[in-house]
């Protein structure tokens, strides 16, 4: 039987390129002009417009087809996962990168059919690096096949986890005491790059062995998830269950070695779920 | 009257050039190959390897020069830095990102006369960035002139620095606080890309607008410090006073405010001198 998500894949591989052309651009202009006045404007313009772009491109072609964005969510849209084949979008991933030009901005699409994830399309634009997975067909990075390190001892891992204030005192410590756990378990050492999707797909083709974090939303990790399933990865929730895409929390590894020692670890805080009002 | 240095830091381009290529043959190796057995060995052959190639092609040059390598100091050379001429070169900066083939592996030289940086090199090998300065003569990345995001207010600003296991508690708790501190100012966010030269320059181009980090060494610095002052930046020590190349610490900033809050609300721990042995 022939793919029959390949026709959506492929548009989507379309629109990514089109969108990423879009984000470089907003990325040329001029550090004064996005640093004076509102640097946050220009990001949300650019979020909406990348967004917008996205959309109504898929609209045309797979007229059926649902819709969970970033941007539409901050307008008001529901993120209910439902079964009907579902584009999950998050046109600008790293937007705190994309307002300094710190190196890693990606955007990110999974597309889910009866809330499994198909494929997932993630291009990290400064990088010009475009991942691609089709489920049981591969992970690849601008076309060549990419896969973790199968790294299983977390002593020799590098560990990817982003750090931010939070305004409950309480996650703060916890998330801080995390950190401090991890590096004296002791790991190799651990980096924080700014962007999820790029994170999953570091620990995909193998620059680094495991990402968690608490507090991040479905369209961060949609289309990571396929990208880091088909490189051979390890995903899984906090707690060292099974993913759930809509529970803002994931563990990801070269190794369910690995992952279950950061679960075991590793101290949670609530986060609330993303299909909360659906 | 012409440049006196000149004909050194065209030389310096050169070797860093040739050596790059080497590193990144070296990064192309199998990543099973780095995993596998020792990858330690690998890091250390290659950085032997380079530090050989980039002295004794300039040995040949200008035979009267002096150097401080981290690899001829590893093998038991001393650190001090007199009025000769001197070249002070990390071979490849970021080692742990180099076993995990993480984005950020670079090779520094800096060269200094009278104990003055006249000019510093780095190259980030995976990004193919070549960052130069010269005194007086301003920053550029591939040509193209590069300047500091002017970023005055640190609650906008991105702040570098680095974390990683403490043989010593009470060092590894400062660190740890240190980051606490920051990231409740609050800031835009932390980052930490794991090479100290790759640091310095994102924040001479702008990318962030803040570095501070304890236990680096003189050849992490010398390249990055000619290129963060031409490119507009401020580099001081960790206690807010002048900036000492041999003391294993430093805070850069796009401006003065933003280095010396750093500087006010951090906490140093002790690191040693580079010159202790001179």
């Amino acid at each position: 039987m022939a793919d029959p998500w390949k026709e959506c894949m492929d548009h989507c591989l379309e629109v990514t390129k089109e969108a990423g052309k879009m984000i470089q651009e907003a990325l040329q202009k001029d550090i004064s002009i996005m640093q004076k006045s509102s640097p946050v404007d220009l990001v949300t313009e650019t979020d909406q417009k990348v967004e917008q772009l996205i959309i109504s491109s898929i609209k045309e072609k797979f007229p059926t087809h649902s819709f969970i964005g970033e941007e539409s969510v901050a307008a008001g849209a529901t993120s209910n996962l439902t079964d009907n084949p579902t584009w999950i979008i998050d046109p600008i991933d790293g937007t705190t990168n994309f307002v300094h030009r710190f190196p890693f901005v990606s955007m990110s699409i999974g597309f889910a059919v009866k809330k499994e994830i198909e494929f997932g399309i993630v291009y990290s634009c400064q990088e010009d690096k475009m991942y691609t997975a089709r489920k049981g067909k591969g992970s690849f990075c601008n076309g060549e096949p990419i896969k973790v390190s199968g790294q299983k001892d977390i002593t020799k891992s590098l560990v990817l986890t982003e750090m931010g204030f939070k305004k409950d005192p309480e996650h703060f410590k916890t998330m801080m005491g995390n950190i401090e756990t991890i590096l004296t378990i002791p790991v190799h050492g651990i980096r924080s790059p700014g962007s999820a999707a790029v994170n999953m797909c570091l620990v995909a083709c193998g620059a680094a062995d495991a990402y968690y974090h608490m507090g991040i939303h479905c369209w961060d990790m949609a289309g990571g998830a396929a990208i880091i399933r088909e490189a051979g990865g390890v995903i899984m929730d906090i707690s060292g269950g099974p993913f759930d895409l809509m529970s803002r929390r994931l563990i990801i590894a070269s190794s369910r070695t690995i992952a279950e020692r950061i679960s075991q670890v590793i101290k949670a805080f609530p986060v609330g779920r993303d299909d909360i009002e659906g």
